[in-house]
């Protein structure tokens, strides 16, 4: 027998229910994010597991609000041909609210930097698992930002070549998410896109095999 | 004001705690995950935000010896590809412990599943939100494993054509995680890779920018 290192009942608890009530959020009401919290938010992300170690993450906090602005803008113009691409759920697509760029109190942009190609270690065959390493950090930051009480969205409609020179990144670096953060007047109960009726969410039992693709016990 | 949503000191520093905690484990001993820990350990996965909804994550329960050993080879093949890669460092690289597929409790593997291409919304400039997702929740099983005082270690040391073969995999469904799951003996203090000195790990400060790339406060 080797010694429990599980953690009690309550701090379980916790972690569990965390991850239960992180919700994706597009919706923010007016209020700031204190500067120590922010980087308590940011140093959790900084924690995050990283293949061979590259800690393929950089945070660019934005501050002027034209910046925010011209994000805003770039993301806009995403949603509009997203929408065109999805045809006959386009309408529909643009009801939904994909974006608090210029609501919430804080927004950072998460990169992939320049010079990535020098990292071999477990990335030889999967050289996206420096994305996969970064995902991970934000998904840290999303936690500890929903035990604070924060809400956090994370946006993927941007042309990245757009957003890579608007914020000046060196060739070979590559933003992946604009993060919106800040207070919420309340979380979803359900993922919003439930809650929209945009999407069903699918049990684990479908998505859960055994040995081999498609077998189940 | 709006009513704060933030959780008790306790639950926050429990979700601190685990974020602060976790490691990625080479090392395992023996013992059992028992099924329904497995199951909960799952469903922290499977509570993962995804890129909309799509929740792109399959797992793939290993239980016959003889697929945990060939996926073990697999994983010893690329090592050795991966040192010859290294240059210098082979030597090095070699006297590390990259795995623990044939002494873990539990062996996974994790999967982006086929006919991906459906989903436009979020993927439209960035396809591999995918497997941001995917990690996502491999990030949500890896905290709730360390608060049940499980290991867990994320393997991407594998040609991922020999998996999906080996596993049968459709076409278009690709692996990215052998993930080796169970009780170990102790949990590294830090890195393990920074505790056998192969990286040096860079603050936080380094990698936080306002505004444009490279700019500090």
């Amino acid at each position: 027998m080797t010694a429990s290192h599980a953690y009690s009942i309550a701090e379980r608890d916790a972690v569990y229910r965390v991850i239960r009530e992180r919700r994706d959020m597009r919706h923010f009401v007016a209020g700031e994010v204190p500067e120590e919290l922010l980087q308590r938010l940011l140093h959790a992300a900084h924690d995050g597991p990283s293949v061979g170690l590259m800690q393929p993450w950089r945070f660019i906090r934005i501050r002027k609000p034209q910046l925010r602005e011209q994000i805003h803008q770039l993301v806009e113009e995403e949603r509009q041909v997203t929408a065109a691409a999805l045809g006959e759920r386009a309408d529909e697509f643009m009801r939904l609210k994909v974006q608090g760029v210029l609501e919430c109190a804080e927004l950072l942009v998460a990169a992939l930097p320049d010079g990535r190609e020098a990292h071999v270690f477990g990335r030889r065959t999967l050289p996206e698992m420096d994305l996969a390493s970064l995902a991970c950090a934000i998904q840290n930051l999303w936690l500890a930002a929903r035990a604070e009480g924060l809400g956090m969205g994370w946006v993927s409609l941007f042309d990245p070549q757009a957003l890579a020179a608007l914020l000046k990144l060196p060739e070979g670096a590559k933003p992946v998410a604009v993060l919106c953060l800040g207070p919420v007047a309340e979380f979803y109960s359900q993922p919003m896109l439930v809650q929209e009726q945009w999407a069903k969410e699918r049990p684990l039992s479908d998505l859960l095999y055994v040995d081999h693709w498609g077998a189940q016990e």
